[in-house]
């Protein structure tokens, strides 16, 4: 993968411009497109900043974030065809202030919730690359863009991630505001970040959220990590078990202490809560859409909604009071470990395009607003790329950096 | 003031129907406008729904509240002149599916912020009728409007219906999703509703987020009542002294339980830490506006901003720190209470247009998250309202409601 320090180290040492850094991110990018469609829309119109902390950068940011020169069509062309928003979303400006280029509008499912793009994994064209942020995961996961913009609000991040291959993190709930992002799930929608390294990562999310801390300048201890198996969102497939596997043995020979545990019942109540609070602010979220345009909204999306009229105050009321709780419970899972190992998916990329796979080893933790970072890793049949999540505390996105690289050295010296 | 329920009563008794009713209201609103200036724009175009429960209402709508077949100007024009969103914001699809027709857009200080509009106060067209949601409250206080949207961050919903005489609620932080409004500070901004009763107000709530639980339809206790003066936020002006003492007697006569209690230093550390948080996740919010069209800002707004950029991180998460440990520290304050009385603002409306009054008998609650309702009832020189403020805990909307009826009746009978 290409690595967004690499491009900024090389472009220090005078063996590049910003310029010419962009001009061949736009190339690298133009001759994967036919085979893996990441983009909605490339940027026809790509100015280099002469400086900044992230000049000669390309960023792919996701078509249900707003810009100002792009159309920003939500994955849904029969409602949001060619639509062009007033100003660009807060996120966007960020970038744009540190000296990126927006190198085009990535490809979504529709209002990023289940129906897929035409957007293929670039290990093994024939799978999907995962939703919802189907094109920010495949064009970092071909190699060939050095960052991307993603959203979850139950697995749209870490889970394409690990389908192609990408590193990625979901931070803290709200780190990164979500202003010009449209919103799904407001209690649950987060901003999230793949490049193509752990520092990576860690230097573009110091830079936008100007938190220095971030940058892992530091050695870092070595983790304590608590092995998670979630069995409330039942089985993983072998090929998910098997990275965790190789990431446990890895880290245990890099000095690592480990130990397993089962979360309590409560976690698996919060657990389904998510998806009612999810569903229930999508009601109220879509609701010009469901009243006005019904018979335009795709169909899974559509199931979606039909069903999610259903839910009532008083269950959302509940769900949220789960959920409140079993925050607070959260400390005490931490009272020992430093962070938490997991999957990042059930399992390798499902075959075909029509299902982008199952955010349930995702749902717990955007619901607790906690970090995550999938750390690629282990190749499963077919080249697919099956990564690992790192889980630290609300707040503690540093540690769960530090955490993640820990993982990612002690995966390759075992590769 | 004209009466939402009394409307829908006459509707229901058969002396009117939903068209008469809406035509009678835009005719009272017309005849106002040319001297109180409430709306950016009425609705040229209002079909009255034939069924459902907020049938034969005319809502004014904020203009910073997304509308998908009327301009949305943010009170700026500059920059959002003409502008018109794809879809409606969530609380607009609420209204309209409750069969409430959208009056129009009602005035608002550019970004709800600091720099006003023409709008004057209906009781005193010399005085400003307060800010943000100047409009909504003008024309609800003018009594011609029988309900209305506006938003406040700091003080925007209750501080103007104190000076325009409005009953008005902020309700408990996220009770209506603010999907669809232009976001100045996501931990705060929280929609309310301008109308001409206490009952009003609950009703119109109840149906807008489908709890039933806030149409008032038991007796309602008589409250405990903590009477705070806020000393962090300085001393009120005496009309508002006046307005609390008015208040203070004819709850207690009413046979209420009144006691008196400071709050300690915490409390104003949070009442400053709201602040921090609004302009720091305003930097945010308006970062497109901020770099690209820096000097369309209004005066007002654009200071606030210009400050802003300095606000770091740091201070923020500070600020946050503060805010979520004096959420907790809050439920110790209602130990012996079930509401809180304090100002709704230090005085009466300011003369002229130029300011909309200063929030700062509003901030901590707007942080808190807290439900906040303005009862009106005390008349100043000048002919100018002066209301009071019930506050109770995050979450207990309908108790803010009953006991704000409790006073709202014993004021009437005082009088």
């Amino acid at each position: 993968m290409v690595s967004l320090l690499d491009i900024l180290h090389r472009i220090e040492a005078g063996g590049l411009t910003p310029e010419s850094a962009i001009r061949a991110t736009m190339e690298q990018v133009a001759a994967k497109e036919d085979d893996i469609k990441a983009f909605a829309r490339l940027n026809g119109n790509t100015v280099s900043a002469s400086a900044g902390p992230l000049s000669g950068i390309a960023v792919g940011v996701k078509d249900i974030i707003d810009t100002a020169d792009l159309p920003t069509e939500m994955g849904c062309p029969a409602i949001y065809g060619g639509w062009q928003p007033r100003g660009d979303a807060a996120i966007v400006t960020a970038l744009k202030r540190a000296g990126a280029t927006i190198a085009g509008k990535t490809a979504t499912t529709a209002f990023a919730a289940s129906d897929a793009p035409a957007t293929r994994n670039p290990h093994n064209l024939a799978h999907t690359p995962g939703g919802s942020s189907s094109g920010s995961a495949a064009a970092v996961g071909a190699g060939v863009l050095p960052l991307a913009l993603g959203t979850q609000t139950a697995g749209s991040v870490i889970r394409p991630a690990s389908f192609c291959g990408a590193y990625a993190i979901k931070p803290s709930f709200r780190l990164i505001p979500t202003v010009g992002v449209k919103c799904f799930s407001w209690s649950l929608d987060t901003l999230g970040l793949f490049a193509g390294g752990v520092a990576d990562l860690a230097y573009a999310l110091a830079v936008i959220t100007d938190r220095p801390d971030l940058k892992l300048s530091e050695p870092g201890n070595t983790p304590r990590i608590g092995i998670v198996a979630q069995y409330f969102a039942g089985d993983p497939e072998p090929e998910a078990q098997r990275a965790l596997d190789r990431a446990v043995l890895a880290a245990e020979t890099a000095g690592a202490t480990l130990r397993t545990f089962a979360l309590s019942d409560m976690f698996g109540q919060a657990w389904s809560a998510q998806l009612t609070i999810q569903n229930y602010e999508a009601k109220h979220s879509f609701g010009w859409e469901y009243c006005e345009r019904h018979d335009d909204i795709p169909p899974g999306i559509r199931r979606t909604l039909d069903g999610a009229q259903k839910i009532d105050a008083a269950s959302y009321d509940a769900a949220r009071r789960t959920a409140h709780r079993v925050r607070r419970a959260m400390n005490d899972v931490f009272a020992d470990v430093d962070v938490l190992l997991t999957f990042s998916a059930p399992g390798a990329a499902p075959a075909g395009l029509a299902s982008t796979g199952d955010a349930r080893f995702n749902r717990l933790w955007t619901l607790m607003g906690m970090p995550c970072v999938n750390v690629p890793g282990y190749i499963a049949a077919d080249n697919l790329p099956v990564g690992v999540q790192i889980v630290a505390p609300f707040g503690q996105d540093a540690r769960a950096l530090y955490a993640a690289r820990f993982l990612d050295d002690a995966l390759k010296k075992a590769s």
